[in-house]
């Protein structure tokens, strides 16, 4: 079962919310329609996403020892950046739907999501330029080099895509790339902007980045074996679009050879799916999966517990980190 | 008859060629594929581009006093935003080819070609957050103010395709924002890394947008007019697209009943857009954007002799602006 909401997401959804509407604001008119609608902000269905990296952002630099709210650029920087890549992820992946409502490229064509996607990703440097502070020029950098690492992650999964020789390395090293490098961004930004010392920013961004492994060991679990009715997708979603995906890539380094030939049939039926997924699960795919998860939380945990962090702090972060990677399945 | 290569083009090549590869190393592999096709390095018919905007930075810093060397970021960056543009809008316009070359979405796909977009613009704010002295950190948020100006430009030209009411008004303002921003910030950008005085900075802007609108009445005129051959384009290539021109809201504003409803329809045939372009011609609209482009390359060349700029820089971008806006018909 899903345990309660952290507190630290609520308090990010309030405090951040305003901002990003005011960053918002900036954009063009036909860009801020797409974008209106892919918050959804006035759309009880569309809460504006559950605004985890704002969360991490805003308890980063509290880690720091500085006020929520010297983050405030940082958290709706990196929430920027997150919708950026939604926007074009949608489009390559041709998903038409995410949390049950329809995608911006289905609602406004794959253009204007494209402009839109592009107009966040430059916006987000922006609203950190703008600060001018040398503080914010670093989490400019930072948040440069994240966003390129995760732009590089989904070519890397575009170049996975396919291919039926791919290894568990690759896969984590595409999935760091693509997933963790904005989680640890979000990690490390606020302290970067509370000025915070070299070592405590390394520890932030490093429990970050383990965070987002094991986050996404665990929807690679939901994306096979989830409830459809839980993740809004169809039943071994990831399957079906043969999705780099960790269990299956941990199921092939073992014994692969039913499902590496079921796999690189041209289309799967049900059966097939259903099959697939047990053949995953028999050579003990589901099971690497979810001990990375928790290797990977535990080792992200350690990170806070090396660095000097106020108690407060350091129990947000802990338990955002442990909400995040417990979903139901 | 096109006038020969200025010098500082010539001169933009040789010097920015090597930091622009330099600057693309840093992609991930699959994404250094598609810009290196696109940039076409290695291929005799792919020269990389004119380097008009590295020219523009360079001169820019001469302007301001400095050697050109000091420019060389900011020459690199507003290259890599200009091909950013340009693979973003061969999706967006579905255009097959580029100066006789397919286009990078036609090779590698839609996918591959918006993502190398997307790695293009933030590396070109990455490289001058690399810098980190107080000039990079200026020239990095002219920057990104300038590529929202342009991703605003493009989102407004889609608003304005296929609707029959648009005024020159619209299609100046969406132009400015389009090409003129970012031939703006590339003639600005050399004496912000000068550390120049904010007079010259914005002495230097104002020279580069009324060159962009002018460079665009040019281009527009070519849409329409320019031969095949040399253009690369189908005849009345503009006309064909729809595309919101100069020529034809200036036509649109005198007398434009006739060509309202030829361009209402849904499809044209070659004597519709033959008929079409002499329609526009008659109204006038061609020798408006003739007038424009005078009369904006003249604005520009004022800026020039506004300001305490060295006379060989001066005749530089002088030089550079007449041969920007003096193309083969």
């Amino acid at each position: 079962m899903t345990p309660p909401l952290p507190a630290s997401l609520e308090r990010a959804r309030q405090l951040v919310t305003p901002a990003l509407e005011r960053a918002l604001d900036r954009l063009e008119p036909g860009i801020r329609e797409v974008t209106d609608y892919h918050f959804g902000f006035d759309d009880a269905n569309g809460s504006g996403g559950k605004a985890v990296r704002p969360a991490l952002a805003l308890l980063s630099t509290e880690a720091a020892g500085a006020p929520a709210e010297t983050a405030l650029d940082g958290a709706v920087a990196v929430e920027l950046v997150h919708n950026f890549s939604l926007l074009h992820d949608d489009i390559i992946d041709r998903d038409r739907e995410r949390h049950h409502r329809a995608t911006a490229w289905t609602v406004f064509g794959e253009d204007r999501a494209t402009l839109a996607g592009d107009a966040l990703a430059t916006l987000s440097l922006q609203l950190l330029l703008d600060g001018r502070g040398p503080e914010h020029v670093r989490a400019a950098g930072l948040l440069a080099e994240s966003t390129q690492r995760m732009i590089a992650g989904q070519s890397q999964d575009l170049a996975l895509e396919g291919r039926a020789d791919v290894t568990l390395d690759e896969v984590i090293a595409m999935l760091s790339a693509k997933t963790a490098a904005l989680l640890a961004c979000a990690s490390g930004i606020g302290a970067v902007l509370a000025g915070a010392p070299r070592p405590l920013v390394d520890r932030l961004l490093s429990f970050g980045e383990h965070l987002g492994v094991a986050f996404q060991a665990v929807d690679d679990q939901l994306g096979i074996w989830g409830e459809p009715e839980v993740t809004g997708k169809p039943a071994w979603s990831d399957l079906r679009q043969r999705k780099s995906s960790l269990p299956v890539a941990a199921a092939l380094q073992t014994d692969g050879t039913e499902l590496r030939s079921l796999l690189g049939r041209g289309k799967l039926s049900e059966e097939d799916l259903a099959r697939a997924a047990t053949l995953v699960e028999q050579a003990g795919g589901r099971a690497w999966a979810a001990r990375e998860a928790d290797e990977r939380l535990a080792a992200a945990l350690a990170e806070l517990d090396a660095a000097a962090i106020p108690a407060e702090a350091r129990d947000g972060l802990a338990a955002l980190a442990r909400f995040i990677v417990t979903r139901d399945f």
